[in-house]
């Protein structure tokens, strides 16, 4: 059977309040082409279909054409489940209209247990869980964190398994050992988060989604497909696309990058060099731009989108390197080499003898006032 | 054929911030027996599902419960359309999916010219449609009212229309000399709103929905069901319930009241039998008072609701009277009349000498610095 395992589409998010929407129906659309060229059979979301518990007219629409091409045009399956950032009531609006074309959506804690078989295989749609709402549904007070929640609701899967068959699991959670990206939003604050690998033992394959990495975590049967497109710098060198799976005899999981309509990258470098040296580099992409020798130029980043329209964030290249040595070096200083070290950063210039003179008399009426 | 015919569901509307989830709920409970009780055999929902273009979860989660057991439990066909208060694009999310179980929604224009044909009689569902979304659809600039568009969309249904048949349409507009309420909100700015009914000469039922009350024209072959509940006291006196309609060889279409939870009522009475004699009246119902001699009392409102939970409304008796005295009579008289008339009207008690002689004073001075 081959499978095409995506996550995180989180359609609908912006950066810096720019809409990606566009750059996701594209991205949807290869998808589709891959599922025709790779005869895909099955599709399986796991979790993060929206960027938001109340997602946007458009953002819903553009959820429903892609699931009307898989399912409704081409009449294949579709095995989802809500994630941290779904609001999972309204998301499984209509599930039980839906499952009768095979769109099967797994919204909440007793949607996990019954398996849906298809061509021998048991898969099992397990739904972004809060610990608080496992502990109400098994009325146990001893479940406090994530690892207990999964662990009790595998547990009851287990038990009833039918273990003549492959199994899989499709879920949306932080797997322990698993490699963050900075636009993942914590699942929830103050509990553990992570989930023993362990926990999942004994199934065929887990497709996972969550953390945005396709590569997130090394292991033979548990894999992240990573999110639809970048969604933060912090995942700038980071492949996008799906994952082919493929169970038959035994089980195959291969990363498939897809192109996107736009790249999202981080770029430093020099002012004056972006303005002029523009044809280097794609001007329709998203870009970070870290740069140097900007502090003179008024409205910088006006000028700069002028010619990159796409330019999402811009940043003082000295200003992170200040940053960071101040950092470092601050316990191993006196006062007035901090004051210095920074005057140096922010100006590029040593201090006079007389801003010296100044500053360690500032800093005696300071201390002074203190003891 | 019997077939419920329902609309203006209103789900998740408030009265004056009050919420009605509660009362909606117990009202579509009382439906769903009645579609037992009556044997039921198909469910018309003629427009304003929701209250407002975003429904609430809740509200979303009661239509569905509402659906399921109308379709999935009891695999009844239902028929439905978007109202002016439903949001079209939103509400019309699943739509395919629910189509091969006999739900019918319809929530654009393309969406009305294929009838849905159950024993030998042609439904078409004409959702609530802007002059101006016609406008587009036709490719016509001529399409400036409402009457326009309906007559257009009619024109075309009929040019196609299978004379062998009996035909229904299921619609949500304003129909020419329909008797309004306060709740209703206006289709829109400006435009002509009127439907005349010669549009729909040669169906043998219509469906309607958008006037609240269920005797709101006077046809043989056109009617509208009412709202679920009475949801402005110009409502008060209205009776709510469902339409039973029976189609073989003629066509018959009768009210059935339901009892709401609470029923809501405008009492006029005097203040004081009200917090004393609340026997007589049933607490938990939704009430406007209109009350005599409260002026002395501090905060009724909070007095009363300590009886009556669920009094909406509060007004002075005396205010309405005072209002309309004034403005009637304000043109055949002089200002010092005027003045000492309102006084009367706001303490029940005459100007005093030294009173009158002030104003005079004050009013000579007005005069004076105004010519």
């Amino acid at each position: 059977m081959k499978i095409m395992h995506i996550a995180d589409l989180h359609i609908g998010r912006t950066i810096n309040q720019h809409p990606l929407l566009a750059d996701q129906s594209y991205m949807l659309d290869q998808l589709i082409k891959e599922v025709d060229h790779q005869q895909i059979e099955l599709v399986i979301i796991a979790g993060d279909i929206y960027d938001r518990t109340l997602p946007s007219k458009e953002a819903v629409q553009l959820f429903e054409s892609f699931i009307h091409q898989l399912n409704i045009e081409r009449k294949l399956p579709v095995l989802a489940v809500s994630g941290n950032h779904d609001g999972a009531s309204r998301l499984g609006y209509g599930k039980e209209w839906f499952r009768t074309h095979q769109f099967y959506l797994s919204t909440a804690i007793e949607d996990c247990f019954k398996p849906v078989t298809l061509k021998e295989i048991d898969f099992y749609l397990l739904p972004y869980i809060e610990p608080a709402e496992a502990k109400i549904y098994f009325n146990d007070d001893t479940i406090q964190t994530h690892k207990e929640s999964y662990e009790k609701i595998v547990e009851e899967i287990n038990a009833q398994k039918n273990s003549g068959r492959k199994s899989v699991i499709v879920s949306h959670l932080f797997i322990q050992g698993g490699q963050e990206s900075d636009s993942e939003r914590p699942l929830s604050m103050g509990a553990v988060e992570f989930v023993p690998q362990s926990v999942f033992k004994g199934f065929d394959y887990v497709a996972l989604g969550h953390l945005h990495h396709p590569f997130a975590i090394q292991s033979d049967t548990i894999f992240y497909s990573g999110s639809l497109l970048k969604y933060s710098f912090s995942e700038a060198s980071q492949p996008k696309g799906y994952r082919l799976v493929t169970i038959d005899e035994g089980v195959k999981s291969i990363f498939m990058p897809l192109k996107p309509l736009r790249d999202l990258q981080v770029i430093e470098g020099d002012y004056a060099a972006m303005i002029d040296n523009h044809q280097s580099i794609e001007s329709e992409h998203y870009y970070q731009f870290i740069l140097h020798n900007m502090r003179h130029i008024k409205d910088p980043m006006t000028r700069l989108k002028a010619v990159y329209p796409n330019l999402l964030e811009l940043r003082y290249a000295e200003d992170s390197k200040a940053d960071k040595e101040i950092k470092v070096e601050v316990d191993e200083r006196s006062d007035i080499e901090i004051i210095e070290q920074f005057a140096m950063n922010m100006t590029d210039e040593p201090l006079t003898h007389n801003q010296q003179q100044i500053i360690a008399r500032l800093l005696k009426e300071v201390q002074h006032e203190t003891y």
